[in-house]
This record gives structure tokens, C-alpha cells and sequence, in this order.
């Protein structure tokens, strides 16, 4: 039976809000987010929790650090707290974002799974090495999620986390009453290039991302739209003649894409999905491919063909150490005065909500959810991602209908995949977890025995990391 | 297989809106709305159609008379068009709400209905009066939908005709495409009465309805909510206690409804049933003991103890004569200058529905719309009422979730009758639409062939609204 | 996700059945049993367990004396067995039959109920007397439910004690993968019936009931027929003519049936409802007035108006005194030698489901099982009655398709009591299966305080029998 | 909403039955069902249409030349009938047999699909070749089904044309309440395959294949079974333990399957499959790997390892050709007196089918009909193959449950597209059939661009079989 209330209790609005930060040691997001706090009209406090706690030490010394800059209109105090439950206790809002060593991790995912013959674009959220990262990952959520019943049952959770479909359906399986939300910027980006097209090519020279509307719907970094407006204006005259045009019909070769970053995106794929099945792909081209896998045939020339460049191990490590990355932020060479720091705004969602939540403006934006209905077709549970409404204490997914079937039926895989590994999650079954790799697509591309081979090759390399599966009973391991 | 597209592509943003509105004579309505458009920020053309053509020239000689008052900040020009097709070629939005008169029908619906021992309440929407009205009115409906198809596809058509769950659900079957919207205030009246709750009981001095948020679901007249917000404060806790108090339950005597209009809502019923199964009703009382039936039982004394009274056939007439009714204008009496005329705004949701259609800032409010999940557990395809948030050329409906069991088979019985009849209709099979008037749970009180009784003396007294149904081959009216 | 199997893996084939008879006690079954036993080809032995431990030491001992018959076939010893786990323990079939004194239970739930306006026609299955008996019985089945997990989870178990479809219910919920099977004769009764009709009135003169195949469905005692056979001639035309004529239109007054007994069945409801919704209630009219209520309305005389005639709690009573009833049989007196005994084969189903099961002939029949698809538009899992084919080891239902709308309305009503009120007894929450009584459309004749009392009346009455309810924490038994 | 009624009105048991043969030219099943007949307690008579008419008089005259033997026990009348309306007139059963050229179909489909890369193991029902054998056929089958509506809607129609899921579920499509059930004979060769494993392997000395009990469920070619006995007693640990052994675990290379037939089945893949996900496909391991698509990886070599040889197309050219031929019988020389002929009974179901309708003993075997809820978990209203039970004028699905997800999540890909290919056929819609051609996990080894080419190459080399569809209008068909 359907639950009898999707309550929402959390009371947002305050003027001392309270939020725990999971993963608060983040060189990436914090800096941005502590700007961006500084810069509201929320007040509170921030408890940052980190495996890593020098980490958090160092980001609750920057946000504080901020917080005496002249510009700043909010009222923050940040502290670094290193018992989890402490950070959790009372919180009004939690924020997930955690990463294991990329080397011990992501950069196996990758080099093991090419070494099997399949040619990962990211490997991050689906295909072997995104199944991996979920079967790693889970476990932890879990863990977090029994704490939020424990410590702050009616917060309102948001996972940033990859890969967030798995990991936020895990958190609700956990506990089924969670308030948690994924979120992911791929169909804010994608909106930002709708508006560049409209500004560029449909004669709407002052098109912004936020006068995008879009009715998105699927999974995380499958996502589809069936609808566009441009403040109002209907989008979808122009894109199905754009889809026709010289710009939307290119093809590229290894060589092109030599000195590109992997987060290159030519909207190449899009475009061919949008003329083959009529509704267009919503997220960077480097994540569709490995939902919609016929793209990630004929190995590195099939794909860079697309435009589309892998994002390879050697990119992951380097991205990991500080001195290498270009994406990372360093917070200390702004306070020590080695470089100079200009308080300024993002353009982060996340911003929005929280303070939408909090009883600001009403605010629409693609969250990820449990499907209750708001995705017609796909399975019920599973995690969707859709628009939603923010306001005052509450965020409601919006209605989005169905797909075209055969667009279904790419999703549906996904889907079933997830829910196989979550489910097996629950014991530690890894036998379970294998028939969900094993109907993966990309995966199907494999003989059953060399699937296999490639799973415990995964297994044995990332043992470590693993621990809460019961490997020892695992029929699957026996490979030799 | 679900529908590809969920597309409305209206393009509703415009300087110039037509409005066709059908049923434009409207002696009630059509004076505030024309009110409301001269204090708007949108600007156009309303094509009055009616019936009666001199009402559609009264209120367009009208709307155009209130144009000359200083304050107006819109352009609105008003025409009486006498051809309907003419009237919706090319409308951006079309207005319907007709009724017929009430003397030859809605007196027969409830004079009737009580001599054969069902104690109606309203007998507008459910029940054998409701079933009545759903049947004179949807022929008409279905070829209202033909014209939009035909004149005006895209149009947004907003209807405001009772009853709403069949008519608008009668639209969609005739032309599933359309993008029409049933409204109702009853879940306003209901915010505005949890805002007076706040502020006189729950220490919110300054609650207005617009900071009640709630989660409404369930179908028209027949609404439940299961979260309540003011401003984002969580109300539950206060509703909860609040059902034990006194106020809460209290009793009502025939005397003391004696003066009392049939309008008067003590929330008796929605406090009761709130206490019953955990969640609030949130339309009417009046309204609400017509679905949830046990409230009619032992006659007027029965439905008197809630402090419901019943709208008689004689306050039906009443209505009907501008000389007696005090719910219509008398706008000749304005443009004579008999009275004085102060030109003002009223509180009607469809002017922000209107404005934020048309690029303005974006609404939630509530309305009626096939389920297409929105409303868990329901039946798929049944007109329900949720909120729906309104943005530039969109209105979406947000997923509101599922109910506890019983309530959900309570409202269930009526989506059966609803569909039964609309199914029915499309051939104008009599008898088929006897079978849903029989599992109306008013109707379930009589005898089998005292339910066939009642049916055939409806039918004989408005047999000349009934002409779209195929009485000859009826079956069940054999009855002598 | 739907499991993964059916699995019913019970080895049924076997010289040497053991089968656990729980009430084992009975004097009106328990006779005919012992006979059909004896003349079968199946061998084995029998536990006879019962509350009333003498009556099952009774029981064994005619049945071993049956064996003594020189016409017997097969070969069968019977023991009375005082401890449940005992005569549980690897058992292959569980025969579940039991019931509470009527006189503290039964006869206040008719005259209770008839005293607070409600005219109960049997009072067994639905209606408050139903779920009373549920609510009674129920929790003694989890028990029995978690004991045949225990000892026997591979068995077959074939429960015979009403309400049916409460009581196969709860075993599931309680132990979902248990084979149990609810059986009831009302289907093979209509069966008869329908071979009376078709010798006498269709030309048929040589139709047996074992001749007559219908596609039955729903839910027990109110079960429907959409199609009819009679040695695979199509019997739908000759129905329909059937309830024009005279003999399917009769009217009876409440002096006709003052010496008639309860069971009386005149059809007269059957073929009135046949009439209105083109399908056919396949069960005893006295049975099928308390699931379509309005056959009850106007008490008495309402309902003797269709030849139907209540079953009072004196008849109840006096069935309960053995050297009263007609339906018992005393087998002291055989073994006694002061009744002549003829051992002779009953018709009962049972007996050819066993050897079915056996490894016999292939066998179609109506049983009572979960939903998993079986019966259309109503809700998964809960026990609907629906044809089966019974072979070695196996037990499959067969599709039996849906139902026109309302009648699948007129069901799905008692569906949603039935569910809602298991639900309540996994906690022993009162107040929730009081909201599973108050929406029972007997109890939706009474105003919801009404519905209270009685419902605190019962309680009171049969406190003894519903102590694994919490009634100290119930709300609803405030009541004053 | 539900169809009322699964009425199956035709009534079956007759004297005097009457057979329309379409396709009755047969050479391969033809002579063996006029030999069945003549051996059955079944008269009738049956009409051949062909369009080689000369082929429906052959097989005529051998009919009526069967029944001058003296063994025979039943009255059959042959007639050879060029109208195919006549042949259909008053029919009682419709049997559907047909098939094109192989040179002109089958052909191309096996080498254009091989020379683009996909090593297709048979190419009859699914991937390219199957999808495009469905878009020859579906038409043909669309104006059988409307002609069978015209002529004798009542009959049971047994379709026997590949691919049997597609045909069978365009049968519905157009007529929908055909009596259509589409039969195959995998699952009785794999029953056969179980008792030859349960007299040889699991000590059952005398198991035969109708001793064989499973529980069938899936589609056509992609079935599987979660339940199996022999004579009531639980095969699956002796599967189990089986499928650990050397002889469920053997591999072969490309030379030793040199010299062996292309219908050779190891069952090797069952095995694998039945260790991966716990449940035993149940087809043969030829066509089980065109939609566990994995095993067609690596080519020839892929393949071979599993006991699985191609069916190629020089194969299918010799077949056709009756004097190469082993499949075909050469009935001219039984009449001419060139061979002996010795009058016998096949095994074949279909006269156990046409016995059983005609009121013969009930009998159950598997089916491909509808899903009306007999196999959960899949898309309602495909073509879903389970058991059903066979009696006086009924064929009832029985209900199988459901599967692991992993596995349904195999099967419902399959679905999708031949509901994508079914509904475009309606309108002959190219594009949409490509589309369903696009998500087929064979064609999804491919790029979207090389997966364009094999569509257009197959088109073009099989125009003028495609007549019905809107080549012209297609835009994917625009490649160059």
C-alpha cells in the first residue's frame, strides 16, 4: 500500500540554521558554497565532518575567514566536528559528499575494465566501474542513513555523491521516511546550453539558463526532455530543425579531440538521439553514452567520433592531488595572501533551495528523487530525477509523464540494474550484485565468463573497500 | 503505452491574449473578472458566447464600460460573438462555465431525489442529482472539446462547469489532447480557513491564506490534505490538537441551522473524519457528506447535527432570479449609475493563473487534471485535484502521493461511478450509465429497483436534456 | 519486486500422506472425511488436533473404526494428538477448520449488530459480524501460520474457517511463503444449480455439476461468473434468456419464508444482479446480500423480499448444541450401533484436490489464493477466488481476466476492509481496524458515532476472544 | 479499463468440426496432422488454402488418401480451396501456417545481417532477421485476423508462424477479441530433454515427457521455468546439483561441431544461464541466445564454445528445396506407392489441444496468448507464453508468477521492441519500427549509424515484401 503521507516535517524556515556537512573537507564545492553563504539571506551555523578531519579543520577555518570580509549580508559559523553523530545531532539540513581515494578506486575501475575490452567514457555512475563505485559506496550510505534516523529524522538530506541514483535510493532504503534529494549539475548545464542555442541560434538574444524550462525526466545522468520553453516561448520548432543542421550533424576524429578536456561536450550524441527517438537527451554526452551503450562501440574511435573524449585514470589521479588539479580551489594560499580572493556568488542550485526551503522565493529545479508517480512507466521507488518545487519547508517532484517506449526501455535496463544491486546491498549478496552487473549493457557486451573475470578482478583490487559484502560466500568468486 | 509527450505548447506569453469564454452571460463571475483583467498586467480580447446571446451583450457592453474608469492599467476590448466556432478560432485561452436553467433541472435533481428517500445535501456534483447534472451536461462538453480541436488546439481551457471531475474528465475522453484545467474554489475557501485557524488559534497573528501551503489531493469536492504549512511552520501538530478541543466538536440541532445559509460550513465533518483516518478533508462540508456518505444518514436531523443544512430546490430558484438571488451583479444597474460602482480586484486564483501562463511569476495552486501520477493509487487517467505549479505557457502538476487505504476506497467508489458514467456517455448508453448511478454509495441505500425508480423519474422530468442519450434502447428504463 | 518464484515444493505423491487436522474436533466435516478417506486410493495417516481434546480422541476413534468397513479401499489410521507442534511436525497437507463457542461470539455479533439497525443476513464473513469473526481469528491463524513454518513449511494447508479470504490472508501476511489454499463449497453449490437449470429449463437432461465449467472470480461468497459451460456448450445465451422469465423474476414476502430454513437460496438476487451488470454472482444469495448491500436495505422485509432469509443467532445457537443441529452428525450413535452406518463417498471437492495432488488425475476447481495476477483490476496480493488446476504437487490458479468496472467496485469495497484490517492486526491496532469496519458499506449506513458504538458494543461483548488486540491503547474505544 | 469478459464463446465439441488450413501447402507438418486426425476420436473436415494452390491440392489429395487405411479411427473430408474467405467461412479452428520464399527473406536476412558484423545463431524471431521477418509477416497476419472476424469470429485460431510472439500479438492488435493462441513446440523438446535427464541422470527410470510437469513462463523462444517435476516429485535439487556437474559445464570448439546440424542443442547455455540467475530457460539453447544476447559475443568462436552452431543461410536455401530437404516429406511418393507408408501418430499437442476443446480429457500445455496477468511483472497485453489448461471450448492461461528482475529485465527488452514494431505497423510507420529495431540488444552492438545501414540494406533487398509499409515517407531510410 502506498504510504499514507509523503510528510515533509522539517520546519526550514529559521534564522539559525543548522547544517552538517558529510564530506565537509571538499576542495571543490566548500569554497564555493561558503561564498555563497556568505552572500545570503540564511543565517546559521555549519558542522563539517571529514574521514580526512584536517580537512574540515582547514574549510571551517576558511568559512570563517570569509564570514569577516566586508560583503558578506549572512551569518555563518562554521567548526570542524569529528563524531559523525555529533555533527548529525539536530541538523537541519545535511549535505553528502564523500570520496574514496581515487587510486585505490576510481583509477582501478577504469584501467581493469578497459583491460576487459570495454571502453569507458567516465565509469563513474553506471557500467562496471559506476556499479563498482555504487558497491563501495552503499554500504557507507547506509550507515549514514540509520544516523539521520538516529540524530535528525526529519533533516532534509541532499546526496552529491556519486553515483547519486544508486546511493540515494540506497539512503531510502534504509530509511524509507528519509527527506533526501539527490542533486547533479548536468541539467543545469544543459540548460545553460539551451540558452546559449536560443541566444546564438533561435533568435532570443537575451536568453539565460534561468529562463530555460524543461520538462526533464529520467535518471540521474540519463535524463531526457520532452518540452522546452524559453520563457514561454516553445523551444521545440528550433530544435527539431537545429537537430537537421550542419552544427548538430558533425563528426570528429581522435585527432580533433587530442588537446580537449574529457568534460568537452559537443551535444553530438543528443542531437543523434533527439532525431532517432524524438525526445532529447538532457546531460553532458559523456554520461549518455554509457546509458545509451551503442555509442561507446568501436572503442576509442567509435566514441571520439561523437565528439566525446574518455576520461581516463591518469585524468582521475591527477585531478585527486592539489597541485596537479585544475578543479580543485586552494582556500589556503587565499588566506595566507598568496593569491588574491574576490568574494563572489556561484551559481549553484543548491543555493536556491536552501533558501527557498527556508521560506524565500518558490524555486523550480531537477532533484532526484523516489519515483511516487511524478515518472510515468519507470518503476515505482526507484530513484527518478525530475523538476520539483521548493518552497517553504517542502519540495514536491512535479508531474513529468511518460517516454516513448523504446526511450523507456534504455532507462528501464538502468533501472533494473539499481534495483538488482541495492537489493543485494542489503545482505552483502555478492551473487546478487553480479546479476545486476551482469544485464548491465555494457556489460552484455562480454561473454558470461569473461564478465565474470572482470568482476573479480574488481573484487580482488578494491578488497579494502568491499568489506561489508560478504565475499567469502560469494559463488561468483571462485573464478580461477 | 503512456503518451510520449506531456507537451502544452501553447505559447501563452503574449500583448495581445484572446479569451473565447463560453457561457459568457455569467451574472456572477464575469463582473469581477472583468474587473480584475482592467487591474491586471495582461492585455487582449474577450469573446463573450452564450446561450443567451443579450447576457454575453450585457457583460461585453460592460466590460468595456469598466475599460474607461481611471484606475484600469490593462487594454481589455469585450465582444458578444454569437457563433461558437467563431468565438474560439484561434482563442490562446478559453473560459468555460455554463449551467442550464436550474428550475427545469437542478429543482427536479433534488425534489426528486428526496421524495424517493435520499436526503442530498448539495446534490451539485455526486449522488443521483450530481450523476443527473454530469449527464445533461457532458454531450455538451464533448462538443465543446470537438470545437477546441477543431478552432483552437492549444488553447489552455479552464472550466469551471459542475461537475468538475466529470465535465473536465468528459473533455479529455472526447479530445485527449487538450489542455484543459478544472477549477474550483473550494480548497481556497478551506486555505483561507486554516489561515483564520492560524491566526485566531494557533498564535500566527498574521496568517493570510496565501502562507497556507498544503499538500491537497483527491477529487473535486472530495479533497484531503495530509501536510499543512503556514509560511513553512508545520501546522500538523496544531490541527491534531486541535481536533480534540471543543470547537471540534460541537453539535448542531435543525433549530439552530434555522437562518443559517446553506453556505455555512462548521467543519464538523472534516474535523470528525480527520480524527477517523488521519487525514483533513478540504473542501466544504457540504460537500464532503455527499462522498463520504455515512454523514447523510437518519435524514435532515443527521446531517443538521454537523451543522450541515441542506441547499433546498427553493434556494436553487431563488438563485436563478437576478431580482431575488444576492450571489449575482447587477451590472445595468452600475452602468445606469443606479448604484455607485467602485472598480476593484477580488481574490480569484485565476488571474495569477492567468498572469503566470503569460510569463509572470510563477504560482502553485490547485486543480483538476488527469491522473497521470500525480495522485498515487488512484485510478490512471481519472480527473484528480492536486496542486500544480503554473509557469510560462505550463501548468504541472505536483505529485501529491498516495492516501491512507480506507480513504483512498472512499474516494475510489466515486472515480468508479465518475468513469462509468463518462465510458457511458460516449455511446449514450443509458444503461451503462445506470450501472454507475447504482454504485453511488447515496444510491447503494436504496433497493435495487427503488435505485431504477428514481433513475426513470429523473430521466422523464428532463427528458428534454437528456437528448444526447439513447433513452429508446434503454433497458432500465422498461420500468412501469 | 514480485518473487521470484512460486515454488510449491512439496512433495505431494506418497503411499504414506500424513495429514495435521487443526479442529480436528468437528462433527459436521469430520464424518464425511473419514469416508471419503477410506474410499480413496490415497494411503496415510491423520493428527487430530483440537482445542476440545475429546472431541478430536472422538473423532480418531471413528475414524479407525471406519477402516474396520469392508468396502474400504484405502488405508488410513487416525490419531488425536493434544500438542500443535506435534501434530504439525512434517506434515505434508494441514487441514485448518476451526471455530469459537458461537455463543460468546457469533451470537452477539448478530444480535449486537441487528440491535444498532444493521439487519445481517449471515454475519460470518463481512459486515461486522464478519470482521469481528476476523478480528477473532485472525491472530490464533498468525500463530498457526508461524507453527506450519516451523514444523511443516513445504505443506500444503487448506483452510476451511471463515471468513475465508480474512483468514488465507493472514496466513500469507503472516508467513508469505506458505501453500495455503482457502476452500469453500458456495462455487460448487451455484455449480449444481447451474446443472439443475440446464436439465430442467436449457434441454440439457443429462448435466451433471461435474459437467458445468465456469470462469469463477472474486472474492469468497462474492464470487461472479462471466462465462458458463455445460460440456463445453456455451450456457451465456441460455442465461440471459433465463432471467427474463418469470422464475428469475419472483418476489417473496416475509410470511413465504417463515418455515423455510436459512440456506434457502432462490437466486432472486443473483438473477437481479445479472440483469443489471451483465455477469453473474456465483454464490448463495444469503452470501452475496451482505458484499452488495443494497439487497439489505428496509430490513426484514427488504430482504425477504429476494426469498433471502437471515440467519438468526437462535439458529446459530441451537447448531451449536449437538442434539439439536441437523447439520451434525453423530457418530457415537454408529459406532454405537444405534444408527445404522452406510459407509458412503460424499462429493467433496477436497477429497479430489487431494488426490490430484497426489499424483491422480488433473483437476480444475475454485480455490481460494493470493492475487499474483490471476483476477484482474483487483488489488495484488490479496486472496481472491479464482479456478485452479490441481496436478502432482502443484496448485496453479488460472487467469480469470477482470470484471466490468462496477462490479469490480462493488468488490474492491470489501477488498479494502479486508486488507486494512489485516494490516491492523500485525500490531493489534484497534483504531485501524475500526477504520477498516467504518468503511465496510453495512457500517457506512450508520452515522460515523453510531459506527463507534457498535463497534465498542462488540468489543465489550467479546473482550475474552480479542486479547492480542490493544484495546487498552485504542482511541476509539473512548466511547462513553 | 479491464474487458468485461474473456468470453471464449465458440463452441467447440462437434460431431462435424471444421478446420480452414492457411498455408495448408505444408510439406513438413501437413502430412503428420492428416495421420493424427485419422488416428483421433475427432471428424471433420478440413479446408486448405495456399497461395501455391497447387500445394493445398496435394496435400488434399493425401488427406483423403489417408483415410482409405483401415487403422483409421475418425471421418476427415480434405478440400483444397483457393478463396480464402470460403476457406475461413463457419470455420470452427483456424490453423496459421505460412511462410515466404527463403530465398527472397530468409536469405538476405541471415547474410546482410552477418555482413554488417552481428553473428546471428537463427535470425527467424528476433534481432534483425526476426524483426524483419515480423514487418513481412504482421500485414499479411493483420488482414487474416480482420478476415477471420468477417468469417467465423468465434474460431480458435492457432497460429504456428514464426516469429509466433510478434504474428500472434498483431492478431490481437487488429482483432482484438480474436481466439488466438500462437504454439511452438521448444518447450516440449526441452520437457523431452528433462525426462530423458530424469531416467538417466536423477534415477527416474521411466520418465516420459508427459510425466513432466513445469511451470513455463516468458515468450516465445525466451521461456523459463522455475517449478519442474516428474510425476509430482521436485526436480530442482536434482537440477541444481546438475548443473555443477562436468556435463553442465562443457565447452566446444568450431571443429567439433563441424559435421553436427544446426538444431543440435547441448543445452550448455541453459545450464549457464541456470547458474547465473537461478531459473532454467527452456527453449532451445540456439534460440535462447538471441535474446541472452551476451553469448552471441566473439563471433563464430563466441558461439561455437557453447554447442551452439548457426543456422546459416545456405541451410535454409536447401530446406526449402524439397528434394534436398530433410525437413519435408514427400507425400507424392507414399501415394504413388514409391515409399511405404505405415499410418502413425505423431506427438504432437495440437490434437491433444483440439480433443480437449472438442470435450475430450482436459489437457494442459504451454501457450503463447495475452497477458492478462498470467506472467507478472511484464508488460500487459504482450504475447506471453505459460501454461494454460485446455477443456470443452476454453483455453485458460494458468497464472505462473513472476521472475527474478535480472531476468525480466532480459525479457522486457525483448518485449519492447516487438510492442514498438507491433504499433508501427499500424500506421506502417518505418521510422518507429526502426526504432524498435534500434533497442534490440543485438543492434545495439552497433553504432546508430551502422545500425541505420543494415536497416535501409535489409529494406532494399526485401522491397517487395515491405509493400505495406510507408517506405516512401521514411526518414531513416534517407541514409546514402
Amino acid at each position: 500500500m502506498e504510504a499514507a503521507s509523503t510528510k515533509r516535517s522539517q520546519q526550514a524556515e529559521s534564522d539559525d540554521l543548522t547544517i552538517a556537512y558529510v564530506g565537509g573537507g571538499s576542495r571543490e564545492w566548500f569554497p564555493k558554497l561558503a561564498q555563497d553563504l556568505a552572500l545570503s539571506d540564511v543565517d546559521g551555523t555549519m558542522r563539517l565532518y571529514d574521514h580526512y578531519p584536517e580537512s574540515a579543520e582547514r574549510n571551517a577555518k576558511f568559512g570563517n575567514w570569509v564570514q569577516n570580509r566586508d560583503e558578506v549580508t549572512a551569518d555563518w559559523t562554521y567548526e570542524a566536528i569529528e563524531d559523525e553523530d555529533e555533527a548529525l545531532d539536530g541538523a537541519d539540513v545535511v549535505i553528502l559528499s564523500t570520496q574514496f581515494d581515487p587510486l585505490e578506486t576510481f583509477v582501478p575501475d577504469l584501467d581493469i575494465t578497459k583491460d576487459h575490452g570495454i571502453y569507458h567514457a567516465v565509469g563513474a555512475t553506471i557500467g562496471p566501474g559506476g556499479i563498482f563505485r555504487a558497491m563501495r559506496t552503499i554500504p557507507d550510505y547506509r550507515r549514514i542513513a540509520a544516523r539521520v534516523r538516529e540524530n535528525c529524522p526529519d533533516a532534509w538530506v541532499f546526496n552529491f555523491t556519486n553515483p547519486v541514483h544508486f546511493v540515494t535510493r540506497a539512503l531510502y532504503d534504509e530509511y524509507p521516511d528519509i527527506n533526501a534529494v539527490g542533486l547533479c549539475h548536468e541539467v543545469i548545464h544543459a540548460r545553460e546550453h539551451l540558452a546559449e542555442l536560443a541566444r546564438e541560434e533561435f533568435g532570443m538574444p537575451d536568453a539565460e539558463m534561468s529562463d530555460i524550462s524543461v520538462n526533464v525526466k529520467g535518471i540521474n545522468h540519463f535524463t531526457w526532455v520532452d518540452e522546452a520553453y524559453c520563457d514561454g516561448t516553445d523551444l521545440w520548432p528550433d530544435l527539431e530543425e537545429f537537430a537537421q543542421n550542419e552544427q548538430a550533424n558533425r563528426t570528429f576524429t581522435s585527432e580533433d579531440l587530442e588537446d580537449v578536456s574529457p568534460f568537452n561536450d559537443e551535444w553530438q550524441v543528443s542531437w543523434e538521439l533527439f532525431r532517432r527517438f524524438g525526445v532529447l537527451p538532457f546531460a553532458g554526452d559523456r554520461h549518455i553514452v554509457e546509458y545509451a551503450t551503442s555509442f561507446l562501440q568501436n572503442g576509442k574511435e567509435g566514441l571520439n567520433r561523437w565528439g566525446v573524449k574518455r576520461t581516463g585514470s591518469d585524468f582521475r589521479a591527477k585531478h585527486w592531488d592539489p597541485s596537479e588539479s585544475e578543479q580543485t580551489t586552494d582556500v589556503t594560499a587565499w588566506m595566507d595572501g598568496e593569491e588574491e580572493f574576490e568574494l563572489e556568488a556561484s551559481n549553484e542550485a543548491f543555493l536556491n533551495i536552501l533558501e527557498g526551503l527556508n521560506g524565500g522565493e518558490r524555486f523550480v529545479t531537477n532533484v532526484n528523487m523516489p519515483n511516487r508517480g511524478q515518472m510515468e512507466g519507470v518503476e515505482h521507488g526507484t530513484v527518478v530525477e525530475t523538476n520539483a518545487v521548493v518552497s517553504a519547508g517542502e519540495i514536491k517532484p512535479l508531474s513529468a509523464g511518460g517516454f516513448p517506449r523504446p526511450v523507456r526501455s534504455l532507462v528501464q535496463r538502468h533501472v533494473d540494474t539499481i534495483e538488482t544491486v541495492v537489493e543485494a546491498s542489503r545482505d552483502g549478496d555478492v551473487d546478487e550484485a553480479f546479476e545486476g552487473f551482469l544485464i548491465d549493457p555494457q556489460v552484455q557486451t562480454l561473454q558470461t565468463e569473461e564478465a565474470e573475470e572482470l568482476f573479480t578482478d574488481l573484487v580482488n583490487a578494491e578488497r579494502d573497500y568491499l568489506a561489508d559484502w560478504d565475499l567469502e560466500g560469494a559463488r561468483v568468486l571462485d573464478y580461477s
